[in-house]
């Protein structure tokens, strides 16, 4: 990874640099945080000329080190208000990758709407000027683009949201198969893209080799231990049973589910939209259907699917716990082909479902379709990709749905939709949400891996739970690594400091990584601070704060001057 | 004035309390700033339950002093995110300030929608059970109250917008006459009293007399000078000839007058909107149409009017610069009796015709209707009415509503609609809309009528001059003065003191005035800054530095760095 490719999206120029010494050290997530601090200024317009849209690889990208491929997108969000990383699994991290590049950014804007292809190949990237591709759907872009290009190359695209610069627009990529669609989703990623005037990117590596890093041996001994460690780690392999699916049922026992417009915390149907069930179904129905399906060539934990309908053809895939939690039971869409089926139209429209869900829910709380209604729930999702004004409305994601409706019940911090864990119910993330820079995001420091040892109803200890997981997040995000390949470093931190140190071809402790994710934060709080959008000015929802969430009937009652001073407490420098 | 009235809107608990002698030094704004700061947190949701809605005269409220009848309303904004004092002549201020209310605040919200209506009488205050408004226009909710409580009753009401709650709501009221509809329109203030449940406030003064002030020798002398000064000076006095609207000409002559959506400063029907062709109207068409008329009883301005359609009926009233420059070039309208029909689907659905402007102009440029079609525009404005999808989109305000529509240029500075002045032609308004804590408002320190002294064009002076002229319209929202009475002051900034001395009882010098007025916008910058909404986290739109505006072909170049230093300069404690 040793260049960086600029393309300005007003004038068409695209132009290739060495990366320089200090620049090859950083990796995903940190890239985004770097460059947005230094190019562009916190103050410009989201979906402006001053933006920046980055797409970076993570530190052991390219390698094949198993789970590393995750690609970091991110640029000043139109729904927060500051920065936003969002990574993605799939192909296109790996071939980005491999293709040598360490960040490929997005500058300045056309006037006039446009939605052009860029190629990027092994001599270079160049526009796509033959192809129309405007107006068409994921899918659609997708097969166009392999067609043009080989089924093997790696597509990142928009959907018809994105193009509309829909603030629940997201950055959608393909797998390997050709099966997945994955989104880079959350933060209205997709929208700066279409400002950007890009419709999609061809990421075709030519079958280029792995990347063996700086100190071959020593990144190579270290992925055999990892790899090693995964394979014989029962969490990790459980995964490839139900996937993140198998904890519907626990958060629904922990009362923490978002239900109907987040009222309640437990869902009477929970049942039908369980791990347990998907993995019937897939049994069941036969035909195309798969559990234990890589995003990313090579995962060893493979936790997607394939999920079917009944005749055995593809519904969607992959179906996950965040997508069935808000399109599911916060819709009070009791099964799982009606989450399916909502799922899909989102991959193809280019909408992040967790947005999505959560602004169905205020919809319905709204009385625009009854809980539990598909075909209604599927009409609105649809109603985004024609631009009718009520789709202009319910695109722009859960706060500007909400108060273009006249909802008062808004779920959203930070600007952005609460994902599959009501903060009443898991405090900590709570805390995450109102204190990560990352806003409302289930990726930025998820409290659920802790709920056996910190009791998620109670704020006692929630707040350094947070922070020590939104570091470990930041360090996943930066590595390139998949949030469920961390049982090995938390057994071993060193394991991970040799995978660095191979890549990079120098020594780097476990300590240095943490300083370096510490490092992240620091310049994304500073960035939102300088945004405007310090977690200072926000917290959670009003009506969180007043309102018990039924079974357990709590409120959120961690106190906003509290939750300010999660950044004083130190990070632990041993611990994964 | 010596209570304060709180309304419980959640729980329907009115009491009123003693003000103390601390309060009762507070006037008009710095008593929102006051009571905002003291008794809610910037975090509150604006349409939630934390926010306050705030009424509160000015130090001479309730005098004879002529102009002297302003009605401060105030809250955080849904607009702007931060704290918002829009004021308002007619009757409201004087009746409020008669009956001895220092402050009417409503607290708390209720979860249902509601449409109530508040009494405030000689007795007390009450709730009027026993009249349906909802859904109302403001000039029916007028007429239906008019018809219970008298005439000569104080009216403060919202229209369907307000109860939609949508972000371009204003505050109505009544003048004495019950001709004109008035509106303290800015930054939301209808939608956060349509989310308090309170549609109309009664307010009946049973005929009190004047308030003489603590000291009656040193007010009464004081007031006869300053109404001989007022009726004395040529400029104030000219004021009755056409009103605002004399200014068309010389703000189309500048190349400030915002034409089609901010892409032009001059109109090329801009003849057809000037002063001189109100009054010429006005004259020919006889009937009801009026120039010279007041506002406020007692007023010795005089800058309203009675605008007649063809036939000689009320078509609008009154007629003022920022509508014509807002509804008419900023839409490419280019009658007055387009603009007037507009403007008066605006007062009748309770919306700020300025925000509106700005909405249309942006509705226009993404092709929902041509320019200068003013039936088109009709439609437009009166779906908001009536909360269909589109409606929703425009009613909520210019960002939401340029967001939705995917326009890129969209005409704004901290979430508010710019007003008739382009900053990129008028470069002392960008340094006020940016930095003053109002955002883009044309009361808060407007160089409108600096320009025959510091270059419009030229960024230099213009800093200092926004901080003077930010200065003088707090003072005079303090004293519930019109921005239009300030010439005696200007010649004799101690006039202003007597007057404040002798409505308080002690001696007030005019530097004291100027310590308050520093202390109020101090307030409000430290409440802003708390609530995120700083204004070092914004700048004039985007575009306004990129694209010139013809004719002068220039860009809006003052820093960002150096708007920021404007409170480093002190203020001048001598001239006014």
């Amino acid at each position: 990874m040793d260049r960086v490719i600029r393309v300005n999206a007003r004038l068409g120029t695209i132009a290739a640099t060495p990366v320089s010494e200090e620049t090859r050290a950083w990796g995903g997530r940190q890239t985004i945080a770097e460059v947005l601090t230094r190019e562009t200024s916190p103050l410009s317009d989201p979906l402006g000329r001053g933006n920046a849209l980055v797409f970076a690889p993570g530190w052991l990208g390219g390698t094949a080190v198993t789970t590393s491929g995750r690609l970091s997108v991110g640029a000043k969000s139109p729904l927060t208000g500051g920065i936003k990383e969002a990574n993605v699994g799939g192909e296109a991290g790996q071939k980005l990758a491999r293709l040598g590049v360490h960040a490929l950014i997005l500058e300045d804007a056309p006037d006039a709407p446009a939605a052009r292809g860029l190629y990027v190949g092994p001599h270079g990237a160049r526009w796509i000027e033959d192809l129309s591709l405007a107006g068409r759907t994921v899918g659609e872009t997708f097969r166009v683009l392999r067609e043009r290009f080989g089924e093997t190359c790696g597509i990142l695209a928009i959907g018809p949201a994105g193009e509309f610069r829909m603030g629940a627009a997201g950055v959608a990529t393909t797998d390997a198969s050709g099966t997945q669609i994955r989104y880079a989703a959350r933060g209205g990623l997709g929208a700066v893209m279409g400002a950007k005037g890009v419709k999609a990117i061809v990421l075709d590596d030519g079958g280029a080799a792995a990347d063996r890093g700086a100190d071959p041996a020593r990144l190579a001994e270290a992925a055999r231990r990892y790899a090693t460690a995964l394979i014989n780690d029962p969490k990790a392999q459980g995964m490839s049973k139900q996937g993140t699916s198998a904890i519907v049922g626990t958060a629904n026992e922990l009362g923490l589910l978002p239900t109907r417009n987040f009222r309640e915390g437990r869902f009477e149907a929970a049942d039908a939209l369980q791990g347990a069930r998907l993995a019937e179904l897939v049994a069941e129905r036969g035909g195309r259907g798969r559990t234990g399906v890589p995003c990313m060539t090579g995962c060893v934990i493979r936790c997607s699917n394939v999920f079917p309908d009944p005749g055995g053809e593809i519904a969607v895939a992959s179906l996950q716990y965040e997508t069935i939690a808000l399109l599911g039971s916060n819709c009070g869409v009791a099964t799982l082909d009606g989450v399916a089926h909502l799922n899909a139209l989102c991959n193809d429209l280019g909408l992040d479902t967790i947005e999505m869900g959560c602004v169905l829910g205020v919809a319905m709380e709204a009385g625009l379709a009854a809980f539990g209604d598909v075909e209604a729930a599927a009409d609105l999702l649809t109603q985004t990709a024609k631009g009718t004004p009520l789709g202009r409305i319910l695109g722009q994601g859960v706060v500007f749905a909400g108060r273009a409706l006249g909802v008062r019940r808004i779920p959203a911090v930070n600007g952005q939709g609460i994902p599959g864990y009501d903060p009443r119910a898991m405090k900590g993330n709570g805390v995450t949400y109102v204190t990560s820079p990352m806003g409302a995001d289930h990726t930025a420091g998820n409290a659920f891996g802790t709920w056996k040892a910190i009791d998620p109803l109670s704020g006692a200890g929630q707040i350094a739970n947070s922070r020590g997981l939104q570091v470990r997040a930041a360090i996943l995000d930066m590595a390139g690594l998949c949030l469920f390949a961390r049982a090995p470093f938390v057994a071993e931190p060193e394991l991970l400091a040799d995978l660095v140190s191979g890549r990079l071809g120098r020594d780097v402790s476990f300590s240095d990584i943490v300083t370096a994710a510490a490092h992240t934060l620091t310049l994304e709080r500073d960035f939102n601070q300088r945004a405007g959008r310090s977690d200072a000015f926000c917290d959670v929802p009003e009506f969180m704060r007043f309102e018990p969430l039924p079974p357990h009937n709590t409120v959120f009652d961690i106190g906003h001057d509290e939750m300010m001073r999660i950044w004083d407490i130190e990070p632990d420098r041993k611990g994964f």
